[in-house]
């Protein structure tokens, strides 16, 4: 299989609501950033979080494996700094091999669950 | 951090809900603009929304500071007039500097939330 | 305000549901091609609908006025042929001039609603 | 009516619910690859699926006939292996003629259904 795939990713969406109707975890409200490296390097991926009213925060690190797919929830982020619940958020990512980049949101602040998703904006 | 984005914007869908199940800010029926902006320059953008039945409306300008997101609600747009309700519109984003721009909609009309989300199309 | 899009567009998703939970027009079930038309020309728009195990029917012939939205409900499909509900289908949209795309289904089978939508895929 | 498309496409976003609250097919949690061929001859398409921690399986073979689409449900991919359910995946999807590719997701886990959709990535 040919590798594919973009090396800059940008997620202008960002809002994790820090209610949940549920304690399973794959129904928590929660965002992810599905990243998948088709190659055969790892991916090491940098995030930059921008917010409304400061200064960026980052990078984050993550590795993606070769051939592998990291479902990162946003949530789960906590070096440098977690993200903070409720507030406007956007992300970059730059990854030193091409990667896929997905943007999803899971709301459970009601008792029924809401979804979105996108492809995410990419640049070579 | 390298800036990444374009310069031009626009998303077909647009209507916001009149009704709301809550009275939290947050959960009231809006659809939203988010305008990120990576670089080290303001962006001054001008927005255009367009009908079905009349000429368009604008330009409304906003501006994003420098390495920061703005999560804009169409709700709020004021100047030079509000987006009606229950109406169908598009829009288009020009920037002087490029930004990435996401497409949201939450909608509240019932006693569930119900989200969806797009990247915007874009040209440089 | 500059004039953009693209000449040629498609969803490959497509299924408009049988029910709906509501008479309200709003939230009957539907699938929604949204077309922005921004320039100063009549957009001349033929659309092509595909499906799993017959050929596709079409041309549906749609005109967006110059600097105008429709927001054109799949369901309100008559000529040549309406399209079947809990079908599988596609669709193929060719502008004579630059439009653009945006799909969204909301679903209201169930007592509360469910929205998607997407920038659909684009080639000039 | 001129075809469309790209031969190489990629879903990062992967995960069938393993829980549905209804028996009716369209109903049952799924993900679906909507593969639309607007050309006249046969897509031979190879599917490739990707998982957190371990090697990738395929690929899966599926053919889509000229001017037609197939809503192709993940849940029933069988050969070489089944999909998992509650399981982190992302898909690459290589076609030997252009093709047009869009991801849903329809959980049914709760009473009332989510849905979310995006026109999948694609190269050339």
């Amino acid at each position: 299989m040919q590798a594919i795939g973009r090396r800059h990713w940008a997620i202008a969406e960002g809002w994790i609501p820090s209610e949940s109707s549920f304690s399973d975890h794959a129904l928590i409200s929660h965002e992810t950033a599905c990243i998948l490296n088709t190659g055969d390097k790892e991916a090491h991926v940098m995030i930059t979080v921008f917010f409304a009213d400061r200064e960026p925060v980052g990078p984050f690190r993550v590795t993606v494996a070769p051939r592998r797919t990291l479902h990162l929830r946003f949530n789960d982020l906590k070096d440098p700094a977690p993200i903070p619940r409720d507030t406007d958020y956007s992300s970059v990512f730059e990854s030193d091999v091409p990667v896929i980049l997905q943007h999803t949101r899971l709301d459970s602040r009601h008792s029924e669950i809401s979804l979105m998703t996108t492809t995410a904006y990419s640049e070579s």
